[in-house]
C-alpha cells in the first residue's frame, strides 16, 4: 500500500526528531508503516505534479489543517487507487466531501486531537487583545515608551463578558480556564448544556442576541457545516463591528454566499481599517487596534475560494450527513465523551 | 497646600476622561483638591527644571511606578516644605527612604491597587512565551508561514510545571488561574501557607533547589528589599540561563553588589545573547527567543544605578522598618487582609 504524506516544511526545526508533523519526520510513522510492508512518501508539494504524480497510486493521502491540499474532483480523478483521506488534526474542508463519497473513499480526521492548545490559545489571544500586549510588546522593542497611548487600550479581563457561540469540548475547555479571571462567561449552543455542566464551566445560556448586546468578546467555535449557520446569521456578523472578531483557525470560511465573500475576509478589511477589535462597549471604547497581518487577508481570500468550490460538493450529500459531522461524536459542538 | 503630580503624558490619548493616570487628567483629583483651597499642580518632567521649581514649595509629592521621580538627597534639599512622597501605584525604590525618614516625610504607596493586573498580566506572559505567540505573530504579520519553526518553539501549557518565587497576593491571584490549565505550580516563600490555603491556590511548597530543577517557567514577585533576597541567591539567578526569566517590573532591580550590576541587567545582555527564553529542560528545548527590547536595556541599567543609590539610604534605616516593609500589612510577600 502506499501512503502520502504532505506536511509542512521544517525548515531551520527540521533536524529536531521530536517534532513529528514536518514533511521530514512524516508524523512519525515512517518505520511503523514501512516495517508492514507499505511504501510511506512524505513530501510539501500541496498542489504540483510531484503530488499529483504520487497520487497515481496512493490508496492513503495524508495532509494537515495548516497546509492542507485542496483534494477536489479533478485531483480524485487522478487519484484511482485512493481510499483513505486523513487529516493528521482537525478539519475535513479541504475536501469535496460529496466527491469523496461517490467514489466511496473515506475521509478522516483526528477529532479532539487538538482542543486543549486551541483553548490555551484563545485565552491566550483574549487576554492579549484586552491587555493590548503585542501593540506594548513592539512598541517597546521599537524604542518607545507610550504609557499613555498603550495604557487607553489596554484593560483588566476581570468583570469583563465573555461570549462563546459553540460551547462544545473546546468552548468549555475555554471557560473552564476563564473562571478564576472572574469574568461572566456566556455560550449559545443548539441544545442546552445541563445545569451541572453550566456550574461546573462558569457557563451562562445566552441567545446570540444577548451575546451581542452583553459581550466584551466574543469567540465562534462552531463546526463550519450547513447546519452550524443559524448560530451565526450575517446579520450577527454584520452587527459585531464593534466586539472582538477572532477566528480560531486561519483556514475557516464563514461564507457570505450572496456576497460572495467571506466574513473572514470581511473582518480581515475590517482589521485594516481599524474596526474591530475588543471592545468593553458598555465600559469604554475599544480597546486594541492591531496591525492586520498583512498576508492573511490572501490566504483568507484564498481558503474562502477553494472551501466554497470544495462546499459545492458536500452540498450534494444528504442533509443526515451533513448532521453527522454537526452533531456525531467527538465533534466540536457537542463532544462525544 | 501645594501638590505636584509627576505623571506620563497621554499622547494621543490624552483626551480621553476615563483615564485618569495621564498628567493631563491628574488622577482625576483636580477638582477634589482645589474644592478643597489646595493647589494641584500636574506635570510630566521627572527631573528638570519645572519639577525643581515647583518643589520648592511643595508640601506633596505624587508620582508613578512607570515614570518615576528618583527622590534623592539632593533634591530633598530643594524640598523643604516636602511632607509626603506618595506613588500612585505600588513601588517606591524610586525614593531614597532614609533621607526621606531622616526628615520626617512620609512615603506611601497604594498596595495591592494592581494586584489582579499584574497577575493576568503574569498569566498572558507564560502563555504567550510557551505557545511562541509573539514571534508567530509577527512571523504572519511580516508575510511569514512558517509552521515548522514556530511550532517547533511552541508548546502547551498543559501539565508544565510552573514556580513562583514570593506567593504573595500576585502569586496566589496567579496559581489560582493557572489551576484549569492543569499544571504543576511550586511556590517557594518564607513563611510556608496553611493546607487549606495551598489546596485553595493549587500550589505546592518548595526550596529554591527543588524549583530549579523542576520547573519549567519560574516567576519572580518577593518585593525588592533587602530580607527578600535570601529567596533568591546570586547562584540562582546565574544558574537560570536555561529558565524563563521574567521580571514584572521593567523597574526592578535585583541588584549584584559584588559585581557591581543587576540581574535585570544580566538578564538583559542573556535576552540579547538569545540565551534566556521559557524551557521545557526534561522535554524539549527552549521553546522561545524573543528578539530582546533594545531600550529596555539602557532603562535597567539607568534604573539600576539609580536605585542602587538610593538603597545606600534606604541602607541606612534600622533592620526593623526593612521587615516593616517586607512583612507589614498588605505587603506583596505577606498579604495583610
Amino acid at each position: 500500500m502506499k501512503i502520502v504524506t504532505v506536511l509542512y516544511p521544517g525548515g531551520d526545526a527540521a533536524d529536531n526528531p521530536e517534532l513529528l508533523g514536518y514533511a521530514e519526520n512524516a508524523l512519525g510513522l515512517r518505520d511503523f508503516v514501512e516495517e508492514n510492508g507499505h511504501e510511506l512518501v512524505s513530501i510539501t508539494d500541496r498542489e504540483g505534479d510531484e503530488l499529483r504524480g504520487h497520487l497515481q497510486d496512493a490508496e492513503v493521502l495524508i495532509t494537515t489543517p495548516f497546509w492542507p491540499v485542496y483534494v477536489d474532483e479533478a485531483m480524485l480523478d487522478g487519484a484511482p487507487e485512493l481510499k483513505l483521506i486523513l487529516t493528521a488534526g482537525v478539519g475535513s474542508d479541504h475536501v469535496d466531501l460529496g466527491a469523496a463519497a461517490e467514489r466511496n473513499i473515506t475521509v478522516a480526521e483526528q477529532t479532539d486531537s487538538n482542543t486543549v492548545s486551541v483553548a490555551e490559545h484563545a485565552v491566550m489571544q483574549i487576554l492579549a487583545l484586552v491587555r493590548n500586549y503585542i501593540p506594548a510588546y513592539n512598541g517597546v522593542v521599537d524604542g518607545g515608551w507610550s504609557i499613555g497611548e498603550i495604557a487607553a487600550r489596554s484593560h483588566d479581563l476581570e468583570h469583563k463578558t465573555v461570549g462563546i457561540y459553540g460551547a462544545g469540548r473546546i468552548g468549555q475547555l475555554i471557560s473552564l480556564r476563564l473562571k478564576p479571571f472572574d469574568v461572566e462567561t456566556l455560550y449559545c449552543k443548539r441544545t442546552r448544556l445541563e445545569t451541572t455542566e453550566e456550574s461546573t464551566l462558569g457557563f451562562r445560556y445566552a441567545r446570540p442576541e444577548e451575546m451581542l448586546e452583553k459581550c466584551d468578546d466574543s469567540h465562534r467555535l462552531p463546526p463550519d457545516t450547513g447546519d452550524a449557520r443559524p448560530l451565526r446569521p450575517r446579520e450577527h456578523l454584520e452587527d459585531e463591528a464593534g466586539l472582538v472578531h477572532r477566528q480560531h483557525s486561519a483556514r475557516r470560511d464563514h461564507g457570505d454566499r450572496r456576497r460572495g465573500r467571506g466574513a473572514g475576509e470581511r473582518s480581515t478589511r475590517r482589521l485594516r481599517r481599524g474596526r474591530v477589535g475588543p471592545a468593553a462597549r458598555s465600559r469604554g471604547p475599544s480597546v486594541a487596534h492591531h496591525a492586520p497581518p498583512r498576508h492573511d487577508a490572501a490566504r483568507l481570500r484564498d481558503h474562502a475560494r477553494r472551501a466554497a468550490a470544495l462546499r459545492r460538493g458536500r452540498q450534494a450529500l444528504p442533509q443526515s450527513v451533513l448532521r453527522g459531522r454537526a452533531d456525531g461524536e467527538g465533534s466540536p459542538d457537542r463532544p462525544g465523551r
